[in-house]
């Protein structure tokens, strides 16, 4: 056996829920039950409520006993069950995290989340070396909006992406029956990963004949943060398909910005809110589809003398916590749980799990005869590899300023699992 | 044989697009190729785009020979295939109608819609009568809102309350896990059924030890428009539980109004647009929900000397297009279609199809046991006893101003099919 310490375990969960973050607890309580608790250096399996802000209030929830039963019904139920948080440690903070562990003879520290969870991992673990006191600290990936670096996806964005998919899908077809303007506004704050899953809900385009062209299904514009949002542009992108058309079906992510870097949304919301990130509220307001409807209805050319009917709904956080989730994704959020305990038990003082992807999926879009299953591995990363770093799409997975490329669809589909095949007449 | 006449079938679908509308289309497709066109009376059946307004304009679609599986796909597509309408004809625009039934050679007309539906088609018949052309006029129901009389519930509705139960279940355990306000805004102008679902997300209060207690699981405090909404009694009635809880979780129906029966909406939006019903536009924006909050915000006492974190999400056009349908709302919206085609074969002049309710489906919370399963069947009423009528929830549905019954909760949990089962710590 590698060197290892005797001691409790301590587990959060930090950012915003997802469908499948439960998974990933579980999976670190599993594999720490059959791997350093049976072997006795694992004493207690404690849950933090509501991430580090719990641990330092000694607000603790003991899961070294839980019933196997009670966990796999605790895996598929959405959002974090432990409780999250969206406190952001500072070094200060992080000493009184720090002193947490040491009142609980904590020596393992597991932390669920995004980037800013893996710089809290890399912060506690750099005070504990310093102050000699063995802490093994171990990040699992956490984000519906896919921009960790490092992975090739993140647990939470496959079921995220399914739920967007499935709803451009199905708003698609109601945009054709009552045609108009309609504007989807889809989280992601400065990756566009998911605004892009709604290029799935296209079904020619999924044929690959060519790449996706914005004069077929809808979503027909699709408006990512990595490319600069420019609203006259915007104007005119729409104009063009609404005048021969009569409707244009238009997805924009929650964080466009304009050249400068302004996010598009802050600029128009009121009351803003600013959390302890320092970042201005996006979700849960439907400010930003509002007011790019607003400037539509004031821009375009009347067809037939009528002005355009224009509707905008803002996904919220139903895109994150739908229950229908997907079934690579769960299983994988496990996995990625059950890998971090795997880390702790070889010796690992710290780590990062990231996802790498060893079979491409092409089956998704090939069939199974000619495509390639999809597979994937797990590997251990430095946390600073990670921490508080973003992700953005790489440009070969955008076309154009308004569109998605034929590599980013291969890339998605697989991950998001069957979609349903709609009729028309 | 009952008296029959011989000529074409014209069928369309009007108003907001379901996740089951297409069931009914396919219902009346089969029933008549089963029945009267198998028996040599229809020789045609015409698809309306766009409802009437492709009748008076010529474009129609053949479906005499769809293929069976393709309808079978169809039937499982959400949207209006054929083309919805806003359109609510008058008298010159039902002359129109009349004549392009002529010109069509059109005997059977079929309209699958609300209760705007019904009454174009009880004008059309009535038209018809007084121009001696035998017209045989069939409605056939479909609306979200759930708000035709006669109808136990009506298609359309089961899916939609599926849709908005799910995303208040998952919602809430999102709303434990960061905890906060959060409001969801939920379709229905004038029946608040829709907004009501939302109780079935409560985990403790659906096993009936008490009537919904609205300090327990989310959604606590539910608005629908029957009630006159109070925006000072709004902010008292979140401050009590957020007061004590640090969170709140509120389900509000988009058609709220105050006691002088003024949408709180219609109040509060700008650029608002109107329909041809003289409607002021709910759906399709999130200024309502947006709007709540920000009075949350500058009226409730902060907790701990921070701001109440306020979120608003509007469910928007997802929630009527859903693709995963309730199980029964699949069935009873096709047996609606094959019944109004029936009627027709049995030499009805004119009605429209209502469901009653025959088996209560207190299994759907008794267990098979004890409860009793849930059966429906279908009955022919007069045009008239629907037509442009709206029904609103009774009174036994509603528990205080912001809650609903037990009552409630028996009626709607048999119809939406079975939820997911959360698990918590």
């Amino acid at each position: 056996m590698p060197e290892l310490i005797r001691g409790n375990a301590v587990i959060g969960q930090s950012g915003g829920p997802t469908a499948v973050i439960n998974q990933s607890l579980v999976g670190v309580v599993e594999g720490i039950r059959l791997g350093l608790h049976a072997a006795g250096y694992i004493s207690r399996i404690l849950g933090m409520r509501h991430g580090v802000k719990g641990l330092t209030k000694g607000d603790l929830i003991d899961l070294t006993d839980t019933d196997q039963d009670r966990l796999d019904r605790l895996a598929l139920t959405p959002s974090a069950a432990l409780g999250s948080t969206r406190d952001k440690p500072d070094t200060a903070y992080c000493e009184r995290v720090l002193d947490a562990c040491r009142a609980q003879d904590a020596r393992y520290f597991f932390y669920i989340g995004g980037n800013d969870s893996s710089d809290t991992c890399r912060i506690v673990r750099e005070m504990a070396v310093r102050s000699n006191y063995d802490l093994r600290c171990f990040h699992v990936p956490k984000t519906v909006d896919n921009d960790l670096l490092e992975n090739d996806h993140t647990p939470g964005f496959p079921s995220a992406a399914r739920f967007v998919a499935m709803a451009c899908m199905a708003d698609f077809m109601d945009n054709i029956s009552l045609p108009g303007i309609k504007i989807n506004v889809v989280m992601g704050r400065h990756a566009g990963f998911l605004t892009a899953a709604s290029a799935l809900a296209r079904r020619r385009d999924r044929e690959f004949d060519e790449v996706p062209s914005h004069t077929t299904d809808g979503p027909q514009l699709i408006y990512c943060p990595e490319v600069a949002f420019d609203l006259d542009r915007f104007v005119a992108d729409v104009e063009s398909i609404y005048s021969v058309k009569g409707r244009c079906h238009v997805v924009v992510s929650e964080g466009i910005s304009d050249k400068e870097g302004r996010a598009i949304g802050a600029t128009l919301i009121k009351n803003a809110q600013v959390d302890a990130h320092g970042n201005v509220q996006l979700s849960g307001s439907g400010a930003l589809g509002d007011q790019l409807g607003d400037l539509l209805k004031e821009k375009l050319t009347p067809v037939g003398g009528k002005p355009p009917r224009v509707r905008a709904d803002t996904f919220g956080y139903v895109q994150r916590c739908w229950p229908d989730a997907s079934i690579i994704d769960r299983i994988e959020a496990r996995r990625s749980g059950r890998f971090a305990a795997m880390l702790a038990l070889q010796g690992h003082a710290d780590g990062s799990v990231a996802i790498v992807r060893t079979g491409s999926g092409s089956a998704a879009f090939m069939g199974e005869r000619e495509g390639e299953a999809y597979h994937s591995e797990f590997k251990r990363v430095d946390l600073s590899a990670v921490a508080a770093k973003t992700r953005h799409m790489p440009r070969e997975f955008l076309s154009g300023h308004n569109n998605v490329s034929k590599k980013f669809i291969e890339y998605c589909l697989p991950l998001v699992g069957d979609l349903p095949g709609f009729e028309r007449l």
